[in-house]
């Protein structure tokens, strides 16, 4: 809620809120429509083991930029374009949005199907970095990837290990886009082979342990590509 | 499961199955008690949210090593121990875990109080790494750190910003600890004096952003000490 407040007042559209929790509520927008709501009733517009504390907010989403002019702010920006393909877990795409914020990463592409929606669970597991990290939902990913390398972008796939280098050997350049897959299926094939370098994390892998998160694979990458430009 | 019973066969207690999972069960460890169930009873064994599938498995925690073992272990491993201060989570906690199996870390060091207990929601999220990485529970985290100096461990320290220096440039040493905070509060200040070193994570901060969450940025430094020894 906070972050909606500082970054995107304009795009609050309604907040509801409980009477006990009203005194705890800031200064709203002044075209933000109010609404007193019964804590229950609340409950309703969230996702079960979300906590809302007595406000929920409806906030319209960041706009998404073309992927022409992605490829623009990928230039300008420190983070690597994330590109998911086939995360459907709510919760890993909001860790995933608050390591994008924190990397800089201009934007999130995913495909339009088989994808996590962005549910209050998946806002709340943001930290509110859904409400600035724009997501860009393209009808193919293969053909979104040929897009973005003409517009001289590097595509990396994050890769089980076969035939891959380690993140922290292989040549990171900028501007990039960074593919990641699902934890059990990993990327599919006609996306991974758009990437120009396959990369992996090593770390002590045995043949029935489940590797990383998403979310922490996402964040050791992002952060090797943000440092790319440290000093 | 399938981790309990690889690597944990004879510390699996008793096996609750419902009678539509049984026929799933695959081989059990001889000495293991199997207790057929109901599905409803056995989400009485388990957190809200936690989906068992008909099957839950009661196993003992592997066993925690002395700080004095924990050192030697140190040496031998390409992970530094993990020391958490007021991780209060359950499910970060299993996150953790789960980056702990993956970059060869001996055990997490956790003080007796105010820390998230190993929970089913715990189990879950660490993908079955709390069967394998064992957790020294410690009534006084500052005394701990102190013993682990005299066994010639460096201890690192992941701070916020001001002092610190970031991981990337950070002189990383072999062997080591690693003291993690609580997102909001980080590490206590009688647990940070004892750090050699206080390191953090670049990234653009903003000054109402939650920064990372502890199991990513666990993640982003395992990674970096585990490939201190790459080649």
């Amino acid at each position: 809620m906070q972050m909606a407040l500082e970054h995107a007042p304009t795009r609050i559209r309604k907040i509801g809120v409980s009477s006990s929790a009203k005194s705890k509520l800031g200064k709203i927008p002044t075209n933000t429509r109010l609404v007193e709501m019964e804590s229950e009733e609340l409950d309703e517009f969230v996702d079960e083991g979300v906590r809302h504390g007595g406000v929920v907010a409806w906030v319209q989403k960041p706009n998404a930029p073309s992927l022409k002019d992605l490829a623009e702010h990928a230039r300008e920006r420190r983070g690597p374009i994330l590109v998911l393909d086939g995360v459907t877990d709510p919760r890993n795409l909001g860790a995933i949005l608050r390591n994008a914020l924190w990397f800089d990463v201009p934007a999130l592409v995913v495909p339009k199907r088989n994808t996590a929606q962005l549910t209050s669970a998946a806002v709340k597991a943001s930290s509110g970095a859904a409400c600035i990290v724009p997501i860009v939902q393209v009808p193919n990913l293969a053909r979104a990837l040929d897009a973005l390398k003409e517009a001289d972008i590097w595509i990396y796939a994050a890769a089980k290990k076969e035939g891959s280098s380690s993140f922290s050997k292989a040549p990171l350049n900028h501007p990039a886009a960074l593919v990641m897959g699902d934890e059990g299926r990993g990327i599919r094939p006609n996306v991974a082979n758009r990437a120009d370098v396959h990369i992996h994390i090593p770390g002590d892998s045995r043949p029935e342990f489940d590797s990383l998160n998403v979310s922490v694979a996402a964040g050791i990458l992002l952060s090797a590509f943000y440092e790319l430009s440290a000093d």
